[in-house]
């Protein structure tokens, strides 16, 4: 046959069903092991694949999420009351809220010249001769106006420098923890978006009746109040392990994560978050740990700024949002039964590389597998021998050769 | 041929190649099923993956954004100038910005005691012994005194507390709402960077001739300007199908959501945002919704300090960037040019099935597919039989075992 | 055979392994594409998914991060001295931290009514009659009275508006940049948690002995100092290739790229972030630029309050955390070997293709490749030949045939 006539045939036979030729081996070892693969692939797919993974469905891990946060709870301060205007920062309610628990206050700071604090290096002097005038070191508080002046009302004297006077190293005033703030409640609303889902679901219990008394009398537990979103300091620093003294004591991060797993495949209602408590800042063998921040409050006398300065030391919350949304959707379970299916091929691999190698009739099979065709004569030879007298041995060449040895 | 031999065959054929055979079965309703479920396949392949999902492309879904919003525009409240260095905070215009819409002032509060606020719980009183000193309500105001005063200037009395005062439920006045507020602008820069492919893009098109008056003069407006990246707070209020009023009373959460869809295989020019609003603070019969925050201003006279306490309403825009980048790689191509092939495999499975089940002539197919071995004499047969005879008959040992049955 | 029997057979066998036949081609230049193609693919998938993408890893790409900025240093403005506290905003130190290089300052603003500035349009006037009292222009600073009056201390007139006196664009006092903050420092603490590995780290080493000294003195140095988490402002304004004298005048955003690669299998010490910097909002002709934003301190004296408008121009510092972790895991390991193993496959496809095609013996490789059925005995003559007959020629039709052409 020429080209042509195999493209005719080609065309005619579009319609033809093809399907590999099997060979099948009546051979319990091997079939034990071919069964056992393919029940290992099976296995691994039905179990894993489909009802662990749920690769039935189209998934969606990236909502989109609003956080709202606002703190509540009073705090006395010696005879000073502390609210949450005070302690909260900042105050737009965002996805990070911090709370101060401890401050160093110094006040009525003033732009002027007094003596550096003697822990800095080379502030130590006795004559003028010591401080070079209009240096600036580093770790100090301001530029030095080359006078050598007492340290305040002590004997030994330091370096006079420029800047806010009194320096907070020697003013600053240590309150005490706000022990009160353990009871203090934040508010966490959060809203979650699956765009391609269309799903919007939101961390508070839509609840018609009395909601609002709900939602100012409960806190949060994971066991009696799991849909009150509102957080006692306490509890959080308790889920996280930390000791809310010591988070008083240094200040802390301390991540709080809403989880959503959502599968829509059931009622919406099932799609409620999770919520758990991690501190964020590393803290074992560091040398600098915690979290603190320092920031003024500017005042102004007869034109003059003054400030009172307060290095706040604080519990700082980042609201963190995890979601994750799965439906069922045609195309992924197509795509993942075929890709099954074909993974099931790679039994014959193993089976056959086997049975090629170690059982004792390898040769037979292998001769059986295989057809060779280094003994299929040359065209020129066929031609000879008419052509229904070939079809009427079929397509298997090995025949003809034995035909034509008679 | 023993093991040696097998192996000495195997390099010798390591350039040999091998190919499954096949069985054509002139079965139109197979040829139509097999063609059919041959064609589903492929369609999905070219149409859904390749065109639709661009599994050519190499792409990348996150991209570096950098977000920088500033607000403007004057509102009257009363004679008093309100610009946005007091509406907006934070001032430093990052991805999240809130606008402040209407306000409940609290002047000249002081630390001090006055009467504690009748709806808070056990407040009210008729004598001394009514309110327990040292007392601290959650939902209170501050520590109770242990005394019972009137109530401001009402005949009736409230346990007296200490704390800022006048407390705010009482002193607190509330201003209208910002109408202009509608008019405001918000200024929304963003610059995305798509590392692995070294793409940087912004939302302002760069504009040398005109560009700095354009863009004091537009409002974005997806038909007439949608390269100005200015929008009116009206206009975002309005996509997110909120009614401003309502938002002025309540405040509000409300997500801008710029998505960049970039085809790389394209001029880059073609890669511009678009933009879309959402509210994002779910709202419906929720019991507590809207957006408020407070902060006060602190001021000092005669080295007292008192403060103007601020509950703000108001919106907070969240910026959200969602970032798409795809351009031609090889090795994509490849990967799913290949899956697309062997999932054609799948055709074969399934007709198959229906070959040796449904057609009536399956005992034929199944005889012709599948090669039983079980008339295959035993090796020590085999031995006897001269190699090279064998080999003349080629690989087809059914043949032979017919051979000896001469 | 009937339905029934085949059933039987089909329970009977199913310990048989079935195994496709194969048959092989000497020839040499199939043999040299098909290995050539086996060649490319196996390549491919060892050294690039096994090696380069560590396929054989289970990777997480979004770890818990979280971030903690501190700035350092002092400045001199004049005879005033500026601390971080008056520069840094917000105090917070989150991953957004912005720093102002310089200041415009309008001091003593009151609520009150001045001229508006002449740039405004329509500002301009000769009489009262051409400014409509209670308009309000967008660009301009506030709501006309209606009155003309002479422009400060100019000979010129413009529309009196009701506003913050006096306005800033008149009143502004441009400060000099602050050149000593290029050597301002910023401390960035940051900790990150890839939660399937349970894998927590931080960019400081934990250094017991001279741990606080080391943070105390040293400056991120790529070099020198890869893990001193203390970066100079000008040293990322350099990496970033910006200059800083620009970046003063016009003020930018610089993204702080902290880059976590962590390979599992390796000793937890190799998992230490690489820093990059780049700035990220777009410049080059760009009509608007660079970074400011206004602020103000507000003051009250005799009950009037009054306030210092502070327009900064700085550097805004986002902090951006990439990671990704990866860990052997058996599952993608077999999952990658199979589509391996699978998609040789392909080889054999684009083979037979060429084999029937282009090869000149094609069509003797096709006649042996396909079994036609087209000349098989109907299911009737079959049934005339004894079974055992048939049996004994084993599941060979064209044998069948030929037999009965003797």
């Amino acid at each position: 046959m020429g080209l042509l006539e195999f493209i005719k045939d080609y065309f005619l036979g579009f319609w033809d069903y093809e399907t590999p030729k099997v060979m099948v081996v009546k051979n319990k070892k091997l079939g034990v092991i071919y069964r056992g693969v393919q029940f290992l692939v099976i296995t691994y797919f039905i179990w894993y694949v489909f009802i662990s993974q749920k690769a039935y469905q189209d998934s969606e891990t990236r909502p989109e999420s609003s956080v709202y946060t606002k703190m509540k709870g009073t705090a006395l301060l010696g005879d000073h009351i502390l609210d949450m205007v005070e302690y909260v920062r900042p105050s737009e309610g965002g996805d990070v809220i911090s709370t101060i628990l401890r401050r160093e206050v110094t006040h009525n700071q003033r732009q002027g010249t007094c003596a550096e604090h003697f822990t800095v290096p080379s502030a130590n002097c006795s004559k003028d001769a010591d401080c070079i005038s209009r240096e600036v070191n580093f770790d100090g508080n301001g530029q030095r106006t080359g006078r050598c002046v007492p340290y305040y009302n002590q004997t030994f004297k330091t370096c006079e420098i420029q800047t806010w006077c009194p320096i907070e190293d020697y003013a600053a005033i240590w309150e005490p923890a706000l022990a009160e703030a353990i009871n203090f409640t934040v508010y966490i609303k959060n809203a979650i978006h699956f765009p391609k889902f269309k799903v919007l679901r939101g961390n508070i219990k839509p609840n018609k009746r009395n909601g609002q008394k709900y939602l100012n009398k409960c806190h949060y537990n994971e066991k009696k109040h799991p849909y009150c979103p509102i957080f006692r300091l306490g509890y959080i620093a308790e889920q996280a392990r930390e000791k809310f003294s010591e988070l008083c004591r240094t200040g802390g991060v301390i991540g709080v994560f809403i989880n959503w797993k959502c599968d829509l495949d059931l009622d919406p209602s099932e799609c409620t978050p999770t919520y758990s408590f991690r501190r964020l800042d590393l803290r074992k063998n560091l040398p600098s740990s915690g979290y603190n921040f320092r920031f003024a409050k500017y005042y102004s006398k007869d034109g003059e700024e003054f400030r009172t300065l307060i290095k706040a030391f604080g519990i700082r919350l980042d609201v963190i949002v995890h979601g994750h949304a799965g439906r069922f959707s045609i195309i992924p379970t197509i795509i993942n039964t075929v890709t099954a299916m074909t993974s099931v091929g790679i039994c014959s691999i193993i089976c056959d590389w086997i049975m090629l190698t170690f059982i004792d009739k390898n040769d037979i099979y292998s001769d059986r597998k295989y057809d060779d065709d280094s003994k299929v004569p040359s065209p020129s030879q066929l031609l000879t021998v008419p052509t229904e007298f070939t079809i009427s041995y079929g397509s298997n060449h090995s025949d003809l050769s034995e035909g034509v040895a008679l």
